[in-house]
């Protein structure tokens, strides 16, 4: 053990410390920017979709008409869960389980049935995981039907990934605006740098483990208020507050009782989260198309960033403005997802940027294996069990 | 994207990086030693049983008798898998997925079950680490049993945790020294350092996912073959030597082909693993008791230890040296156990060490979250899809 004087510095939180680099995100978080493949994520929100997105992670480049159509069709192809782990989600659903750790044990379940089981060939980790990306929507509209007591209905070949998504969940074909909507969700989702679900599963992947373990992980990690859950906070924060008018009397409790507004604050942006910003714009048309309670939750989302920064900037604290998390829960509910889904959802987007990820680990890894630092006393005498007092 | 000049040092491994302070464990891997709470590994391997070291390590100190007493009785109690869980590793027992995935999934599933699912106190904590250890030696009999058309047998409350693992794995109660061999086994497995299954379950809870989430990233990360797998691979070096005289041929060979010693080599020691020549003098004792392929493992091992280890010095590197999972394999083999069960043994033990730290690191947490360092282009232009060459 090292002595006080020599005692070694313990990074904990790992804040600001790199592990390796990459080619698939950027995140300037003094300017509000964030890259995917050196794309800004605004051109990519306005522009394409989630196959088109996850495309651009696997292969680094923007794919052509003819490759997006193979790709969209492999991820059609591979939709399909099979029946024992439907099983497993309908017990589990009926257990009332935690839906993330349900999305957690279907994937996992899900590596008995693939194909590739044991080969780790950087081919067959990609088609391992297109699989799991294909798959992951069909475990979340099962779990949903399912605890709601209705059919599970199964994919369809023939719509692309969110709206064969929305279809599965609520049984009809989306519009075309619903549609546009969750693909923005998930291409704002789909990668973000070195975040902890990301980082776990790195960790896991870097024993050459194998791809369904790194995801699972990912998942596991994800599960965490403090990373997946922040959304379903910021939803029932702003259900908490009501009306736009009751925004100045909590914001003052808030602060009076350092409680944290959730969907703000970033370890990483230090300005307005970009992802944000055009979720904000988008609900706004969405509040106007659908009135009602995404009306209520926009109003009070824009009323509260508005009353909450000026009392940060006040505190000189112009670090904390509004993440991802403070403007989805408008979308979603707009779209018919409940709350206790949100983390879900973020977790069938997010697979891409954890297997994307992975996979460029491996093209040179290394065994991820830091220390930790002992701080106990050393060398006690064993003492037998009827000596002991 | 910082510019080549200002490129800040990427930490690739976190090797010789402090992520975090502990009481659990400590390795000082230049002079052979391990503690556990400040006790000589050697010392417990002897003298303890596998749920002192339990306690020790979620108590940070050793029972008395009567605390001891309780412990194995809530864990004992605790054994029993739920007839669903069960179905799931016979199933995939039957799809012959990897051992790793079956523990993987089968904890995972056991959320759902666990009555206090979603209370995340301290205590709450502790009493899902100690369901998950008690239950995993029955996942792992049930599928051994399951995979060859074995009947389940029911986990017994008047045994100890390894008696009644060796009993659930065989059918009948294990002598006096094959308990004593076990103990040692899980003893030596039960905690150690901030490896890359621990830091992993570590990234997890440190979202505040919950304990089954942590156990499973452990899990999910522990089957690499650069981390649990070392002594199933140890033991298909023995296997393919043949006979301790091939040793001398095979190191040739090897050392000509560079190709690794499996089981040798460690990224904490640079001596000798004392858990290695822990097990190492018990493993002579095995070999005399039991003579056949124990006894000529072990005479392998033992020529194989000592061409390579003169090897090694002679090349400089006298930090290459045996670890436990150099000497497992022997052990294993005498209690009956094949090479595809020994990281799924691993497992069962290192459950302890990973909720113990997961349960440190909830006293004083930090969201995990590091960066990584883009270095692709940045700003491409968007060009519509059928305008791509």
């Amino acid at each position: 053990m090292a002595s006080q004087a020599e005692k070694p510095k313990v990074y904990k939180g790992l804040e600001g410390i790199y592990v390796t680099e990459t080619r698939l995100s950027y995140i300037d978080g003094l300017h509000s920017k964030l890259y995917y493949v050196g794309y800004p994520i605004e051109a990519l929100a306005k522009n394409s979709t989630y196959e088109e997105v996850a495309f651009l992670l696997y292969f680094l480049r923007l794919p052509r008409k003819d490759e997006l159509d193979l790709f969209k069709a492999l991820m059609a192809e591979a939709r399909e869960l099979p029946e024992d782990v439907l099983n497993v989600v309908k017990k589990m659903a009926s257990l009332k389980a935690h839906p993330m750790d349900i999305v957690r044990t279907a994937v996992s379940y899900l590596a008995a049935y693939d194909p590739e089981v044991g080969v780790n060939t950087p081919e067959s980790n990609l088609r391992k995981s297109l699989r799991i990306l294909s798959k992951a929507p069909s475990i979340i509209a099962a779990m949903y039907r399912f605890s709601r007591n209705l059919d599970y209905i199964p994919p369809r070949k023939d719509l692309s990934h969110v709206e064969n998504f929305l279809y599965m969940l609520h049984g009809k074909r989306p519009t075309e605006f619903e549609t546009k909507v969750m693909d923005v969700i998930f291409i704002l989702h789909a990668e973000h740098g070195m975040n902890a679900s990301a980082f776990a599963s790195l960790v896991t992947i870097s024993t050459l483990s194998d791809i369904y373990s790194a995801v699972v992980s990912g998942i596991a990690t994800l599960k965490g208020p403090l990373h997946g859950g922040a959304a379903e906070a910021a939803y029932h924060q702003f259900k908490e507050i009501g009306s736009p008018d009751k925004v100045e009397e909590w914001v003052q409790k808030a602060l009076a009782s350092k409680r944290r507004v959730m969907g703000m604050g970033h370890r990483v942006y230090k300005s307005y989260d970009p992802r944000a910003k055009f979720m904000r714009e988008l609900d706004g048309e969405i509040a106007k198309i659908y009135g009602g309670e995404p009306k209520l939750l926009y109003e009070i989302a824009i009323k509260l960033e508005e009353v909450a920064l000026k009392e940060f900037a006040e505190k000189g604290r112009m670090d904390i403005q509004p993440n991802i998390d403070y403007y989805t829960p408008i979308a979603y509910t707009a779209l018919g997802i409940p709350p206790e889904y949100f983390t879900t959802i973020f977790t069938a987007s997010r697979i891409v940027g954890w297997t994307a990820k992975a996979m460029e680990y491996l093209k040179d890894p290394r065994l991820i294996r830091p220390l930790d630092l002992y701080v106990g006393e050393l060398d006690k005498e064993y003492v037998p069990i009827d000596k002991r007092g």
